[in-house]
């Protein structure tokens, strides 16, 4: 994630503070990729801890990560001192979760005052080559007026 | 998981088997707590390093316990010598998914030859009671004639 | 539905009155079976117009009496005065729509301030046996405010 | 949809014969509007008996509409001789369904030899504009060697 000047930076900075929260996002490996105004992507190092019973990465894992790059791209729309929860999500498994690494992308469809519809992708590098392997939608809220969920 | 005789304790061996090689499982300190034909249910006890940035359990990891709790169910149905894997699910996530520790419960509703479909939902235990916190709807497909696929 | 005295019967012609405006029903024939709190079903007898290609009940219409029978469980549950809107839904077609009538039954998992989520399933009936043909999860939300959204 | 040469054009036909037996877009009153590999447009103009009690359209309708879209874009990748089955769906509701015509615009996201993932969405048209109303992620099945399921 590239610095910057002014609210770009700010926003960024917003979302790296929360996603720095995220235990489990450190416990994976995972890192912040790119922030930008309804966009952040996720990138994770292929861990064999991190894999279902064929070796593949844990559909859970795959949904983690383009779950929370959803999420902080709804944040990023959001006016400050809010928190973002998750509603609900619906995932594809278009492939097998085989690479080298993986790059979860979220991307915000319709931002609204309450609900924000995002969709997300999870795609595997292997010897340079990227192949989607995963699709999300979700709908995510904005949560006003509770100390205890901000960012 | 308590053993048995004949093919129960077949069934029980052969789930058992698999979430064995389910590493994710492993490092989340998640274990199989029941298995019964079209039935299965993992526990979680909450741990801090699994979370999201308000503390609560992360929705990857929610879903990663169902997610394996329904397909697990869904291999209960299946035939042996093929595998399972996840065509896609949709979760809500109901509530803050704060407690002592978690149960995912997966249950087939409809076992096809190729495209079996299950409910799932988890619950949080805290000072002794209960409390839905997701609910799931999941695809799950029956694998055959690959050899790194079984189980 | 039968008739009633006192909330239950406030609630009963509430559901009813809105239920009437849905002019898609109409169209369809399809009529309000049952109202109780959290709990709504709707009928639909069979008809050719209706159809996909294969001569099955289309999976819109499937999908348009499930909807209506959630989106009316969640408004019983939703103080007076206030609409009702489907966020979203998923559905899984667990067999082909074939029958003489078709029960859609939408029922309350959880009833927030804001968001409400449904399961909905529909049955069909043909020589007095009942099967399941669909399974939905949906989203709905309580609309304040708005004087074109009520009911 | 415009007619052409060798296989598009039999693709097209393909296609055209298939919605034809949908009775449900007859009595909709929806046209097929484009067809093309692995995509394909369904068109709907407004009519004030396929609404809901606020007078939008149903959200059984937009479904309806863009499940067809989707299910067509499913089969123009698939085998002569073959069906395509809608194994589930979900679907955001992005705004009220008001406008003067619809646009459900159903794509292809991976095709394989027996699931084949899509999305589609909805737009409604009104005083020259479009807005996006619908947004849907699908399942949809290829059907071999069942003669009733053709299509």
């Amino acid at each position: 994630m590239t610095g910057g000047h002014g609210s770009e930076s700010h926003a960024s900075g917003r979302i790296a503070e929360s996603f720095g929260r995220q235990t489990l996002m450190a416990l994976f490996g995972a890192t912040l990729d790119r922030v930008a105004k309804g966009e952040v992507d996720i990138r994770l190092p292929y861990r064999p801890d991190l894999c279902q019973q064929h070796g593949f990465l844990h559909a859970g894992v795959v949904t983690a990560i383009v779950d929370s790059a959803c999420g902080y791209a709804a944040l990023t729309t959001m006016p400050d001192g809010v928190g973002v929860l998750s509603v609900e999500f619906k995932i594809n498994l278009l492939a097998p979760a085989a690479g080298d690494e993986f790059i979860a992308r979220g991307r915000v469809v319709r931002a609204g005052r309450t609900v924000t519809v995002c969709t997300g992708e999870v795609v595997a590098r292997q010897n340079g080559a990227e192949k989607p392997i995963a699709l999300m939608q979700a709908t995510m809220m904005t949560v006003r007026g509770r100390d205890e969920v901000v960012g």
